[in-house]
Protein backbone atom coordinates (compact mmCIF):
# COMPACT_ATOMS: atom_id res chain seq x y z
CA UNK A 1 0.00 0.00 0.00
CA UNK A 2 1.44 3.18 -0.65
CA UNK A 3 2.41 6.11 1.85
CA UNK A 4 1.82 9.10 0.84
CA UNK A 5 3.90 11.93 2.20
CA UNK A 6 2.94 15.26 2.28
CA UNK A 7 6.30 17.54 2.09
CA UNK A 8 6.31 22.15 3.34
CA UNK A 9 8.26 24.39 4.73
CA UNK A 10 7.35 25.98 7.64
CA UNK A 11 10.70 27.87 7.53
CA UNK A 12 13.07 28.95 4.49
CA UNK A 13 12.78 27.53 0.79
CA UNK A 14 13.74 24.53 -0.62
CA UNK A 15 14.72 24.33 -4.57
CA UNK A 16 12.69 22.48 -7.63
CA UNK A 17 16.08 20.69 -8.60
CA UNK A 18 16.91 19.40 -5.23
CA UNK A 19 12.97 18.62 -4.51
CA UNK A 20 13.47 16.73 -8.06
CA UNK A 21 16.46 14.67 -7.10
CA UNK A 22 14.85 13.83 -3.86
CA UNK A 23 11.87 12.39 -5.88
CA UNK A 24 14.00 10.33 -8.31
CA UNK A 25 15.63 9.08 -5.23
CA UNK A 26 12.62 7.84 -3.50
CA UNK A 27 10.89 6.68 -7.15
CA UNK A 28 14.15 4.57 -7.75
CA UNK A 29 14.12 3.14 -4.87
CA UNK A 30 11.04 3.24 -2.54
CA UNK A 31 8.34 1.96 -4.44
CA UNK A 32 5.62 2.40 -1.39
CA UNK A 33 6.26 5.73 -1.10
CA UNK A 34 5.29 9.10 -3.18
CA UNK A 35 6.04 12.51 -1.95
CA UNK A 36 4.52 15.68 -2.52
CA UNK A 37 5.96 18.68 -2.32
CA UNK A 38 3.78 21.50 -1.75
CA UNK A 39 4.46 24.46 -4.35
CA UNK A 40 4.90 26.81 -0.87
CA UNK A 41 8.27 24.69 -0.32
CA UNK A 42 9.61 26.69 -3.09
CA UNK A 43 8.16 30.17 -2.01
CA UNK A 44 10.02 33.26 -0.55
CA UNK A 45 9.89 36.41 0.87
CA UNK A 46 12.59 37.68 2.48
CA UNK A 47 14.34 35.17 5.27
CA UNK A 48 11.36 32.79 4.91
CA UNK A 49 9.77 30.37 2.38
CA UNK A 50 6.85 32.49 1.72
CA UNK A 51 4.92 35.16 4.58
CA UNK A 52 3.73 34.01 7.66
CA UNK A 53 0.47 33.20 6.42
CA UNK A 54 1.55 31.03 3.52
CA UNK A 55 3.87 28.71 5.23
CA UNK A 56 0.82 28.64 7.76
CA UNK A 57 -1.84 27.74 5.39
CA UNK A 58 0.38 25.06 3.43
CA UNK A 59 1.37 23.42 7.24
CA UNK A 60 -1.74 22.86 8.20
CA UNK A 61 -3.66 21.79 4.57
CA UNK A 62 -0.44 19.32 4.81
CA UNK A 63 -1.79 18.32 8.16
CA UNK A 64 -5.27 18.25 7.68
CA UNK A 65 -5.46 16.43 4.86
CA UNK A 66 -6.58 12.70 5.14
CA UNK A 67 -4.71 11.61 2.40
CA UNK A 68 -1.50 12.24 3.28
CA UNK A 69 0.45 9.30 6.02
CA UNK A 70 3.40 11.53 7.23
CA UNK A 71 4.65 15.28 7.16
CA UNK A 72 7.76 16.02 6.11
CA UNK A 73 9.66 19.18 6.85
CA UNK A 74 11.56 20.19 3.67
CA UNK A 75 14.07 22.31 5.64
CA UNK A 76 15.38 24.08 8.63
CA UNK A 77 17.16 27.57 8.78
CA UNK A 78 14.59 29.70 11.34
CA UNK A 79 10.65 30.89 10.78
CA UNK A 80 8.63 27.47 12.27
CA UNK A 81 8.05 29.52 15.49
CA UNK A 82 6.17 31.89 13.60
CA UNK A 83 3.88 29.98 12.92
CA UNK A 84 3.69 26.90 15.22
CA UNK A 85 1.20 28.86 17.82
CA UNK A 86 -1.24 29.63 15.36
CA UNK A 87 -1.11 26.58 13.48
CA UNK A 88 -2.66 24.51 16.61
CA UNK A 89 -5.92 25.58 16.74
CA UNK A 90 -5.96 24.47 13.13
CA UNK A 91 -5.19 20.84 13.47
CA UNK A 92 -8.19 18.62 12.83
CA UNK A 93 -8.38 14.86 13.51
CA UNK A 94 -6.71 13.62 10.25
CA UNK A 95 -4.05 15.64 11.82
CA UNK A 96 -4.12 13.59 14.50
CA UNK A 97 -3.13 10.30 12.74
CA UNK A 98 0.23 11.57 11.27
CA UNK A 99 3.91 11.58 11.20
CA UNK A 100 5.40 14.69 11.15
CA UNK A 101 9.16 14.45 10.30
CA UNK A 102 12.52 16.98 10.29
CA UNK A 103 15.18 18.60 12.88
CA UNK A 104 16.61 21.44 12.90
CA UNK A 105 14.31 24.92 13.39
CA UNK A 106 11.68 22.07 12.52
CA UNK A 107 12.16 21.17 15.93
CA UNK A 108 9.82 24.00 17.02
CA UNK A 109 6.97 21.97 15.47
CA UNK A 110 7.55 18.65 16.51
CA UNK A 111 7.98 20.46 20.23
CA UNK A 112 4.88 21.75 19.62
CA UNK A 113 3.13 18.69 18.20
CA UNK A 114 4.79 16.38 21.15
CA UNK A 115 3.06 19.11 23.92
CA UNK A 116 -0.31 18.74 22.31
CA UNK A 117 0.27 15.21 21.60
CA UNK A 118 -0.93 15.51 18.11
CA UNK A 119 0.44 12.83 15.66
CA UNK A 120 3.53 11.53 16.14
CA UNK A 121 7.01 13.80 15.66
CA UNK A 122 10.12 12.55 14.51
CA UNK A 123 13.61 14.04 14.75
CA UNK A 124 14.93 12.97 11.18
CA UNK A 125 16.84 13.67 7.98
CA UNK A 126 15.43 16.21 5.99
CA UNK A 127 15.19 16.52 1.63
CA UNK A 128 17.51 19.50 2.54
CA UNK A 129 20.07 16.53 3.12
CA UNK A 130 20.26 15.66 -0.49
CA UNK A 131 22.81 19.22 -0.59
CA UNK A 132 25.24 17.27 1.24
CA UNK A 133 27.87 15.34 0.03
CA UNK A 134 26.93 11.44 0.45
CA UNK A 135 23.09 13.46 1.43
CA UNK A 136 21.58 10.58 -0.31
CA UNK A 137 22.74 8.26 2.51
CA UNK A 138 20.53 10.64 4.92
CA UNK A 139 17.78 11.11 3.09
CA UNK A 140 17.06 7.42 2.51
CA UNK A 141 17.32 6.79 5.49
CA UNK A 142 14.33 8.62 6.49
CA UNK A 143 12.48 7.34 3.72
CA UNK A 144 13.39 3.93 4.90
CA UNK A 145 11.81 5.05 8.13
CA UNK A 146 8.37 5.93 6.34
CA UNK A 147 8.63 3.04 4.40
CA UNK A 148 8.51 0.81 8.13
CA UNK A 149 12.55 0.34 8.58
CA UNK A 150 14.12 0.70 11.71
CA UNK A 151 17.37 0.54 10.39
CA UNK A 152 17.93 4.06 10.88
CA UNK A 153 17.02 4.49 14.36
CA UNK A 154 19.11 6.75 16.86
CA UNK A 155 20.86 3.61 18.69
CA UNK A 156 20.76 4.14 22.13
CA UNK A 157 17.55 4.74 22.08
CA UNK A 158 15.80 1.15 24.07
CA UNK A 159 12.77 0.94 23.35
CA UNK A 160 11.87 1.83 27.48
CA UNK A 161 12.59 4.59 27.58
CA UNK A 162 10.85 7.81 25.77
CA UNK A 163 13.10 9.92 24.00
CA UNK A 164 13.36 13.35 22.42
CA UNK A 165 15.97 14.90 20.19
CA UNK A 166 16.57 18.64 19.19
CA UNK A 167 18.93 21.17 18.00
CA UNK A 168 20.63 23.00 20.99
CA UNK A 169 19.43 26.24 19.62
CA UNK A 170 15.56 25.41 19.00
CA UNK A 171 15.22 23.80 22.48
CA UNK A 172 16.71 26.59 24.44
CA UNK A 173 13.89 28.76 22.49
CA UNK A 174 10.98 26.78 23.19
CA UNK A 175 12.09 26.40 27.17
CA UNK A 176 9.90 28.66 28.74
CA UNK A 177 7.13 28.85 26.51
CA UNK A 178 3.98 27.81 25.71
CA UNK A 179 5.29 25.70 23.12
CA UNK A 180 7.81 23.58 25.37
CA UNK A 181 6.62 19.71 25.44
CA UNK A 182 6.75 17.32 28.80
CA UNK A 183 10.19 16.11 28.84
CA UNK A 184 9.58 14.63 32.11
CA UNK A 185 11.12 11.00 31.93
CA UNK A 186 12.46 11.15 28.24
CA UNK A 187 16.24 10.66 27.40
CA UNK A 188 16.92 14.26 25.72
CA UNK A 189 19.04 14.56 22.80
CA UNK A 190 21.04 17.26 21.48
CA UNK A 191 23.31 18.65 18.60
CA UNK A 192 24.44 21.70 17.49
CA UNK A 193 26.10 23.36 14.59
CA UNK A 194 28.27 26.36 13.54
CA UNK A 195 27.75 28.24 16.62
CA UNK A 196 31.03 29.33 18.50
CA UNK A 197 32.18 27.27 21.67
CA UNK A 198 31.30 29.93 24.24
CA UNK A 199 27.48 30.09 22.11
CA UNK A 200 27.24 26.68 23.11
CA UNK A 201 28.47 26.22 26.54
CA UNK A 202 25.61 29.59 27.16
CA UNK A 203 22.68 27.33 25.59
CA UNK A 204 23.50 24.33 27.68
CA UNK A 205 23.38 26.63 31.02
CA UNK A 206 20.22 27.66 29.53
CA UNK A 207 18.81 23.93 28.74
CA UNK A 208 20.42 22.18 31.40
CA UNK A 209 18.71 24.73 33.94
CA UNK A 210 15.26 25.20 32.47
CA UNK A 211 15.42 21.19 32.38
CA UNK A 212 16.65 20.82 35.78
CA UNK A 213 13.49 20.58 37.42
CA UNK A 214 11.80 18.96 34.63
CA UNK A 215 12.87 15.53 35.58
CA UNK A 216 13.87 14.46 32.22
CA UNK A 217 15.75 10.89 32.57
CA UNK A 218 18.78 12.36 30.94
CA UNK A 219 21.34 14.18 28.65
CA UNK A 220 23.21 12.97 25.51
CA UNK A 221 25.14 15.20 23.18
CA UNK A 222 24.96 14.81 19.53
CA UNK A 223 27.56 16.44 17.48
CA UNK A 224 28.26 19.83 17.80
CA UNK A 225 29.76 21.21 14.03
CA UNK A 226 31.05 23.32 12.39
CA UNK A 227 32.31 25.41 15.31
CA UNK A 228 33.38 28.88 14.27
CA UNK A 229 36.93 29.71 15.33
CA UNK A 230 37.16 32.38 17.82
CA UNK A 231 39.43 34.66 18.11
CA UNK A 232 41.14 32.60 21.45
CA UNK A 233 40.27 28.86 22.22
CA UNK A 234 37.28 28.59 24.46
CA UNK A 235 39.29 25.99 26.61
CA UNK A 236 36.90 22.70 27.14
CA UNK A 237 35.44 20.58 24.51
CA UNK A 238 31.76 20.14 24.45
CA UNK A 239 31.67 17.17 25.75
CA UNK A 240 33.22 18.76 28.74
CA UNK A 241 30.61 21.36 28.92
CA UNK A 242 27.53 19.12 28.43
CA UNK A 243 29.43 17.04 31.69
CA UNK A 244 30.08 20.33 33.53
CA UNK A 245 26.48 21.86 33.39
CA UNK A 246 24.70 18.51 33.74
CA UNK A 247 26.98 18.44 36.94
CA UNK A 248 25.77 21.83 38.00
CA UNK A 249 21.74 20.95 37.44
CA UNK A 250 21.76 17.39 38.79
CA UNK A 251 21.05 16.05 35.07
CA UNK A 252 22.66 12.20 34.24
CA UNK A 253 24.82 13.08 31.29
CA UNK A 254 24.79 9.70 29.42
CA UNK A 255 27.15 10.09 26.85
CA UNK A 256 26.92 10.88 22.82
CA UNK A 257 24.01 10.86 20.70
CA UNK A 258 23.77 9.68 17.57
CA UNK A 259 22.76 12.85 15.85
CA UNK A 260 23.74 16.31 13.96
CA UNK A 261 23.63 18.62 10.97
CA UNK A 262 25.71 16.10 9.23
CA UNK A 263 24.72 12.54 6.65
CA UNK A 264 24.84 10.51 9.99
CA UNK A 265 21.98 11.82 11.62
CA UNK A 266 20.44 9.40 12.81
CA UNK A 267 16.22 9.00 13.72
CA UNK A 268 14.67 9.54 16.88
CA UNK A 269 11.14 8.99 17.27
CA UNK A 270 9.75 11.20 20.05
CA UNK A 271 8.38 9.43 22.97
CA UNK A 272 8.90 5.20 22.68
CA UNK A 273 10.70 4.18 19.26
CA UNK B 1 33.23 61.69 51.06
CA UNK B 2 35.59 59.20 48.57
CA UNK B 3 33.32 56.08 47.01
CA UNK B 4 35.17 53.23 46.58
CA UNK B 5 34.75 50.76 43.53
CA UNK B 6 35.66 47.87 43.03
CA UNK B 7 35.84 46.26 39.60
CA UNK B 8 36.40 42.65 38.84
CA UNK B 9 35.70 40.15 35.74
CA UNK B 10 33.22 37.71 35.98
CA UNK B 11 33.61 36.91 32.10
CA UNK B 12 36.01 37.98 30.16
CA UNK B 13 39.43 39.53 30.37
CA UNK B 14 40.82 43.11 30.57
CA UNK B 15 43.98 44.61 29.74
CA UNK B 16 46.06 46.82 32.35
CA UNK B 17 46.66 49.60 29.58
CA UNK B 18 42.55 50.19 29.03
CA UNK B 19 42.37 50.30 33.14
CA UNK B 20 45.28 52.62 33.79
CA UNK B 21 43.18 54.70 31.13
CA UNK B 22 40.08 54.62 32.90
CA UNK B 23 41.56 55.47 35.91
CA UNK B 24 43.27 58.09 34.58
CA UNK B 25 39.65 59.33 33.47
CA UNK B 26 38.35 59.07 36.51
CA UNK B 27 41.61 60.94 38.37
CA UNK B 28 41.30 63.58 36.47
CA UNK B 29 37.43 64.30 36.58
CA UNK B 30 35.92 62.52 40.01
CA UNK B 31 38.05 63.20 43.06
CA UNK B 32 35.61 61.36 45.17
CA UNK B 33 35.57 58.33 43.37
CA UNK B 34 38.58 55.54 43.68
CA UNK B 35 38.70 52.90 41.60
CA UNK B 36 40.36 49.37 42.36
CA UNK B 37 40.27 47.26 39.82
CA UNK B 38 40.91 43.82 40.90
CA UNK B 39 43.79 41.82 39.76
CA UNK B 40 41.29 38.90 38.67
CA UNK B 41 40.46 41.45 35.78
CA UNK B 42 43.71 40.69 34.00
CA UNK B 43 43.98 36.57 34.75
CA UNK B 44 43.34 34.19 31.11
CA UNK B 45 42.47 31.15 31.02
CA UNK B 46 40.95 30.13 27.62
CA UNK B 47 37.81 32.65 26.72
CA UNK B 48 37.44 33.47 30.22
CA UNK B 49 39.64 36.06 32.83
CA UNK B 50 40.52 33.06 34.78
CA UNK B 51 39.52 29.56 35.93
CA UNK B 52 35.41 29.71 37.53
CA UNK B 53 36.95 29.54 40.97
CA UNK B 54 39.80 32.57 40.39
CA UNK B 55 36.04 34.94 39.15
CA UNK B 56 34.34 33.35 41.56
CA UNK B 57 36.39 34.34 44.60
CA UNK B 58 37.76 37.34 42.50
CA UNK B 59 33.65 38.70 42.79
CA UNK B 60 32.77 37.26 45.90
CA UNK B 61 35.78 39.15 47.74
CA UNK B 62 34.49 42.39 45.80
CA UNK B 63 30.96 42.16 46.91
CA UNK B 64 31.75 40.74 51.01
CA UNK B 65 34.32 43.91 51.45
CA UNK B 66 32.75 46.73 53.31
CA UNK B 67 35.52 49.14 52.11
CA UNK B 68 33.87 48.95 48.78
CA UNK B 69 30.63 51.27 48.06
CA UNK B 70 30.29 49.56 44.37
CA UNK B 71 31.11 46.41 42.50
CA UNK B 72 31.48 47.34 38.91
CA UNK B 73 32.37 44.34 36.09
CA UNK B 74 35.16 45.07 34.08
CA UNK B 75 33.42 43.81 30.74
CA UNK B 76 31.09 41.31 29.46
CA UNK B 77 31.59 38.80 26.88
CA UNK B 78 30.22 35.52 28.07
CA UNK B 79 31.19 33.71 31.74
CA UNK B 80 29.35 35.42 34.71
CA UNK B 81 26.49 32.44 34.21
CA UNK B 82 29.52 29.97 35.49
CA UNK B 83 29.99 31.29 38.91
CA UNK B 84 26.73 33.27 39.45
CA UNK B 85 24.57 30.33 41.20
CA UNK B 86 27.61 29.60 43.18
CA UNK B 87 28.35 33.22 44.11
CA UNK B 88 24.99 33.83 45.80
CA UNK B 89 25.55 31.89 49.19
CA UNK B 90 29.22 33.39 49.68
CA UNK B 91 27.79 36.77 49.69
CA UNK B 92 27.33 38.13 53.31
CA UNK B 93 26.02 41.50 54.44
CA UNK B 94 28.40 43.69 52.45
CA UNK B 95 27.25 42.92 49.52
CA UNK B 96 23.65 44.11 50.35
CA UNK B 97 24.93 47.46 50.41
CA UNK B 98 26.66 47.94 47.36
CA UNK B 99 25.36 48.79 43.81
CA UNK B 100 26.25 46.38 41.02
CA UNK B 101 26.90 47.84 37.84
CA UNK B 102 27.51 46.71 34.28
CA UNK B 103 25.41 45.34 31.06
CA UNK B 104 25.93 42.36 28.05
CA UNK B 105 27.16 39.33 29.63
CA UNK B 106 26.82 40.72 33.57
CA UNK B 107 23.66 41.32 33.07
CA UNK B 108 23.49 37.75 34.56
CA UNK B 109 24.51 38.30 37.48
CA UNK B 110 22.55 41.63 37.73
CA UNK B 111 19.54 39.54 37.30
CA UNK B 112 20.50 37.23 39.98
CA UNK B 113 21.29 39.93 42.49
CA UNK B 114 18.08 41.32 41.32
CA UNK B 115 15.92 37.86 42.34
CA UNK B 116 17.83 37.41 45.38
CA UNK B 117 17.23 41.22 46.07
CA UNK B 118 21.16 42.06 46.84
CA UNK B 119 21.91 45.32 46.41
CA UNK B 120 20.98 47.74 43.66
CA UNK B 121 21.74 46.36 40.38
CA UNK B 122 22.53 48.68 37.71
CA UNK B 123 22.97 48.52 33.95
CA UNK B 124 25.09 50.97 32.70
CA UNK B 125 28.74 51.25 30.93
CA UNK B 126 31.59 49.53 32.04
CA UNK B 127 35.45 49.89 31.66
CA UNK B 128 35.60 48.37 28.63
CA UNK B 129 33.40 50.99 26.39
CA UNK B 130 36.81 52.88 27.01
CA UNK B 131 38.10 50.96 23.94
CA UNK B 132 35.16 52.18 21.85
CA UNK B 133 35.66 55.62 19.46
CA UNK B 134 34.48 58.15 22.05
CA UNK B 135 33.79 55.55 24.77
CA UNK B 136 35.21 57.84 27.24
CA UNK B 137 31.75 59.44 27.34
CA UNK B 138 30.16 55.90 28.35
CA UNK B 139 32.87 55.31 30.71
CA UNK B 140 32.03 58.97 32.57
CA UNK B 141 28.26 58.64 32.35
CA UNK B 142 28.81 55.32 34.94
CA UNK B 143 31.43 57.43 36.96
CA UNK B 144 29.00 60.56 37.24
CA UNK B 145 26.37 58.05 38.47
CA UNK B 146 28.59 56.85 40.87
CA UNK B 147 29.60 59.72 42.24
CA UNK B 148 25.69 60.49 42.43
CA UNK B 149 24.45 62.25 38.96
CA UNK B 150 21.16 61.24 37.61
CA UNK B 151 22.39 62.76 34.40
CA UNK B 152 22.88 59.72 32.49
CA UNK B 153 19.98 57.77 33.44
CA UNK B 154 18.07 56.01 30.30
CA UNK B 155 15.47 58.91 29.69
CA UNK B 156 11.70 56.78 29.65
CA UNK B 157 12.21 56.32 33.60
CA UNK B 158 9.75 57.98 35.02
CA UNK B 159 10.32 56.83 38.95
CA UNK B 160 6.73 55.71 39.43
CA UNK B 161 7.54 52.40 36.86
CA UNK B 162 10.08 49.93 37.83
CA UNK B 163 12.44 48.80 34.81
CA UNK B 164 15.41 46.34 34.23
CA UNK B 165 17.51 46.52 31.27
CA UNK B 166 19.20 43.45 29.31
CA UNK B 167 20.82 41.99 26.51
CA UNK B 168 18.34 40.39 24.84
CA UNK B 169 20.71 36.98 24.29
CA UNK B 170 21.92 37.38 28.37
CA UNK B 171 18.16 37.49 29.00
CA UNK B 172 16.94 34.64 26.61
CA UNK B 173 19.52 32.27 28.95
CA UNK B 174 17.77 33.41 31.85
CA UNK B 175 14.75 32.80 31.13
CA UNK B 176 13.56 30.03 33.10
CA UNK B 177 16.26 29.26 35.31
CA UNK B 178 16.91 29.42 39.13
CA UNK B 179 18.44 33.03 38.11
CA UNK B 180 15.57 34.48 36.46
CA UNK B 181 14.18 37.87 38.63
CA UNK B 182 10.67 38.58 38.90
CA UNK B 183 9.82 41.36 36.54
CA UNK B 184 5.99 41.49 36.88
CA UNK B 185 5.21 45.37 36.66
CA UNK B 186 8.57 46.22 35.17
CA UNK B 187 9.21 47.86 31.99
CA UNK B 188 11.99 45.21 30.59
CA UNK B 189 14.43 46.78 27.86
CA UNK B 190 16.25 44.59 25.47
CA UNK B 191 19.03 45.54 23.58
CA UNK B 192 21.31 43.31 21.18
CA UNK B 193 24.80 43.39 19.19
CA UNK B 194 26.06 41.29 15.88
CA UNK B 195 23.23 39.08 16.14
CA UNK B 196 21.83 38.12 12.50
CA UNK B 197 18.40 39.63 12.02
CA UNK B 198 17.10 35.92 11.91
CA UNK B 199 18.28 35.40 15.57
CA UNK B 200 17.41 38.67 17.01
CA UNK B 201 13.79 37.50 15.58
CA UNK B 202 14.17 33.70 17.43
CA UNK B 203 15.20 35.62 20.41
CA UNK B 204 12.43 37.85 20.65
CA UNK B 205 10.24 34.45 20.29
CA UNK B 206 11.70 33.10 23.15
CA UNK B 207 12.03 36.21 25.60
CA UNK B 208 8.40 37.43 24.69
CA UNK B 209 6.97 33.63 25.21
CA UNK B 210 8.53 33.55 27.93
CA UNK B 211 7.62 36.98 29.89
CA UNK B 212 4.06 36.72 28.62
CA UNK B 213 2.41 35.31 31.88
CA UNK B 214 5.50 37.42 33.89
CA UNK B 215 2.90 40.35 34.05
CA UNK B 216 5.58 42.48 33.12
CA UNK B 217 4.37 46.75 32.34
CA UNK B 218 5.97 46.59 28.58
CA UNK B 219 9.11 46.20 26.58
CA UNK B 220 11.36 48.41 25.00
CA UNK B 221 13.70 47.88 22.42
CA UNK B 222 17.08 49.11 22.96
CA UNK B 223 19.47 49.48 19.57
CA UNK B 224 20.57 46.21 17.66
CA UNK B 225 23.73 46.88 16.61
CA UNK B 226 25.98 45.47 14.24
CA UNK B 227 24.06 43.28 12.58
CA UNK B 228 25.95 40.67 10.48
CA UNK B 229 24.79 40.57 6.44
CA UNK B 230 22.97 36.96 5.83
CA UNK B 231 23.02 35.49 1.98
CA UNK B 232 20.20 37.48 2.21
CA UNK B 233 17.69 40.14 3.92
CA UNK B 234 15.11 39.35 6.40
CA UNK B 235 12.29 41.33 5.56
CA UNK B 236 11.57 43.30 8.57
CA UNK B 237 13.51 45.28 10.96
CA UNK B 238 14.39 45.25 14.63
CA UNK B 239 11.17 47.06 15.83
CA UNK B 240 8.56 45.47 13.63
CA UNK B 241 10.36 41.98 14.99
CA UNK B 242 9.16 43.21 18.39
CA UNK B 243 6.11 44.82 17.60
CA UNK B 244 4.91 41.38 16.45
CA UNK B 245 6.32 39.38 19.51
CA UNK B 246 4.61 41.74 21.64
CA UNK B 247 1.73 41.69 20.04
CA UNK B 248 1.61 37.46 19.62
CA UNK B 249 1.76 37.54 23.64
CA UNK B 250 -0.05 40.23 24.73
CA UNK B 251 2.57 42.80 25.94
CA UNK B 252 2.64 45.93 25.29
CA UNK B 253 5.33 47.52 23.20
CA UNK B 254 6.49 50.69 24.86
CA UNK B 255 9.23 51.93 22.21
CA UNK B 256 12.11 52.58 21.75
CA UNK B 257 14.73 52.23 25.33
CA UNK B 258 18.18 54.14 25.18
CA UNK B 259 20.26 51.43 25.75
CA UNK B 260 23.15 49.59 23.53
CA UNK B 261 26.43 48.05 22.44
CA UNK B 262 27.57 51.63 22.30
CA UNK B 263 28.65 54.79 24.05
CA UNK B 264 25.31 55.96 24.25
CA UNK B 265 24.12 53.26 26.42
CA UNK B 266 22.24 54.87 29.19
CA UNK B 267 21.87 54.22 33.18
CA UNK B 268 18.97 51.76 34.19
CA UNK B 269 19.15 51.08 37.90
CA UNK B 270 17.10 47.87 38.69
CA UNK B 271 13.80 48.88 40.15
CA UNK B 272 12.75 52.20 40.48
CA UNK B 273 15.31 54.82 39.61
Amino acid sequence: MTRRIAICAPSTPFSREDAARVSALAEAEFADLQLIFHDQCFATEGHFAGPDAVRLAAFVECANDPEFDAVWFVRGGYGASRIAVDALPLLGPSAHEKQYLGYSDAGTLLGLLYRAKIGLPVHAPMPTDIRRAGGEAAVRRTLGYLAGSHEGLEPSLDGRTPAAAFNLMTLAMLCGTSLMPDLSGHVVMVEEVAEYHYAVDRLLFHVTGCLASAGIAGLRLGRVSDVPENDRPFGCDAEAMARHWCGKTGIAFLGAGDIGHDIDNKIVPFGLA
